[in-house]
């Protein structure tokens, strides 16, 4: 698909029959839904993960690994590479699918949670938001707008707007500026000329505060994006709230249009969050805790470094069919993790990015085969059941 | 071939016609040889050199991919692995190769200079060393024959001797008795029975003087070994020094028998050394300088680092064909190395094995052509002109 037909489609006749989302299976007794997201750089099946490249790449992971493992869209992050290494450069150096080199669809984060997390200093007003950079302590100031300039400079082909995060525990007065401003970000998002072919997602906010998500929700619809994410969720409220906000918000968000909810989560999680109707995900969870050692398995979790793996032959998981498991026992992935061999965090991030991918790739197929519902019973139990033998 | 067969050439009946190294072109100018080793786990064409993998990982680089740089042999160390995870562990899962998932050829060091570099509280005797280990401080003492024994343990196809190492500014008497006592080592070493398929290599030592290297290696030759190492060389002395023990050394080792230089060095150097008739070489030196952000280059060395690098979209050495050249910036590179992202110790230790091991694969061209002094003599001047553009 041409990037100029596409982007007619996205921008200046949003979202006509065919548009670039189309749900091609329903599950009868869940809200799982099998879709698929055109973008400039390929087609994306849903439900789908998306492994995490903050600064521009998936830590410890090459392109064509990437490939290899069927990750069909990665998320980066827009904050980041402003920092550094500048998305002025990017853009010079001829985007971020080249600099990175990676040919597949890519979906940049706004920032809007990391200066969140991580900025010092930072004083949101509706202007935008100002901070300190955490690497270096600069000052910065960006509005929605430049928001959406930054990722028009990485040519990615989905944007997020710029969305205001605030705790599990705002008060509810913050909550509702904090999801105003988000709102009127977005419609403000909407009027910088991105390029033909760039898809802009809205972000649903609103705290802890269902009435507040509903109503941000529906504003947001109006708005007509060809996507919409929900935020906010996992940052801290128990986890009873999580799941009722999730899917409360999901059935306010129109189905033939794509749901990304944003930063989470475990396996058993995306497995319930499928089920109320999300189509993407993104989550630091798999290559982060392959870094500490931490393995995703059907059985569930895996610590290597436990000492009782010190003489296990085993794959790390004896169902899974990635390098890592095809070639290593447990016994070296422990040496590798005890002796911080960089191979360890390697072999660790290309199995549980496996184990996320072929779970996506999974739930795709019992979608389409409208056994979604035993499947999922079958799967979360396997993986709460505890530790692998 | 079969273990069984190459070992009873190995240990029983040594080196008859037709053993497991064989000159297939010498150079007519300098010292320089083609040939080929035979191992257990196959051929290694030589001149090679071994990437190192200390704890039974090169560090960043899964074994697939070291079979696309062309790696024949690599290098591990019997003193790091009895340390961590143990040679007994590593014999009851079935032996170094299967362990770390590489059925390539494997020569292990001895650990002799681990303990003369790492190893604290060392004490060395006739009888063996005494030492702590340099990662928890527990106590240790390894006799030749348990240090033999080791590296029957790992299966390795290569076996070193235990040496002692003594500093580039030992006295006489020092380097007199450590020379003495490696060579005594050597031929205690030699009543270890090992597995069939195994070759064990004597190692000439006798610091800085060069008498004493040249008597240490006629005694060793003496003792009829498959194959002969130089060790002590680069730990400190001058430059000039270390090439006229090289070349003085080597020539007191037998033609017929495949020389092994330890641990050197720079691109330029292997030129050099190869000219003088060695034939195996291992050095951190590609490996550790990536994870610094040095690569090595046709035209000389690159610091990607350098803010000159921020915006250059050159590969980092347009000659060369390796999977890092052919996808990635400078610009990119030195991004991943200035934001300390994993995938640039990686991508840059990628570069840097391919271009040593494409180096050994030229010099061995040049000297079945015949053309090894002229090939050396441009190469040289090129590599160490500068700094590329």
């Amino acid at each position: 698909m041409s990037p100029v037909a596409h982007g007619a489609a996205a921008r200046h006749q949003p979202h006509p029959v065919g548009g670039p989302f189309e749900v091609i299976a329903t599950d009868d007794t869940t809200g799982a839904r099998r879709g698929r997201l055109r973008t400039a750089h390929g087609v994306v099946n849903t439900p789908m993960f998306m492994p995490v490249a903050t600064q521009g790449t998936v830590k410890g992971i090459v392109p064509t690994q990437l490939t290899e493992l069927g990750a069909e869209i990665i998320l980066s992050n827009a904050y980041h590479l402003a920092l550094r290494p500048g998305t002025g450069l990017i853009r010079e150096l001829g985007g971020l699918h080249r600099f990175m080199g990676w040919n597949g669809p890519i979906l940049t984060d706004s920032g809007g949670y990391q200066v969140f997390s991580l900025a010092a200093l930072r004083k949101v007003t509706d202007s935008g938001v100002e901070f300190r950079s955490h690497i270096d302590g600069a000052p910065m100031f960006l509005t929605p707008e430049d928001v959406v300039r930054l990722q028009v400079d990485l040519g990615v082909d989905i944007i997020m707007v710029l969305d205001e995060c605030v705790g599990a525990n705002a008060a509810r007065a913050d909550a509702e500026r904090a999801a105003r401003r988000t709102l009127e970000w977005a419609r403000r998002s909407q009027q910088v000329t991105t390029t033909p072919g760039q898809l802009m997602f809205g972000i649903v906010q609103g705290s802890t505060y269902q009435d507040l998500r509903l109503c941000q929700a529906g504003e947001l619809v109006a708005l007509d994006f060809p996507g919409y994410a929900v935020g906010g969720l996992s940052v801290g409220e128990d986890r009873a709230m999580t799941m009722t906000l999730a899917a409360e918000t999901v059935a306010a968000l129109p189905a033939e249009r794509p749901r990304y909810l944003m930063g989470v989560g475990f396996p058993e999680d995306l497995i319930r969050f499928v089920g109320m109707g999300y189509d993407l995900f993104d989550c630091v969870l798999p290559t982060r805790n392959a870094r500490n050692g931490m393995l995703f398995t059907s059985a569930g979790r895996l610590n290597i470094r436990l000492a009782r793996h010190q003489r296990d032959e085993q794959p790390a998981d004896a169902e899974c069919q990635c390098y890592t498991c095809r070639t290593f026992t447990r016994a070296y992935l422990r040496h590798l993790a005890t002796t911080h061999e960089m191979l360890g965090a390697q072999l660790a991030t290309l199995h549980n990015l496996h184990f996320y991918l072929q779970l996506m790739r999974d739930m795709q197929a019992a979608i389409a085969q409208g056994t979604f519902a035993a499947w999922s019973a079958a799967r979360l139990k396997r993986l709460t059941e505890g530790e692998p033998a």
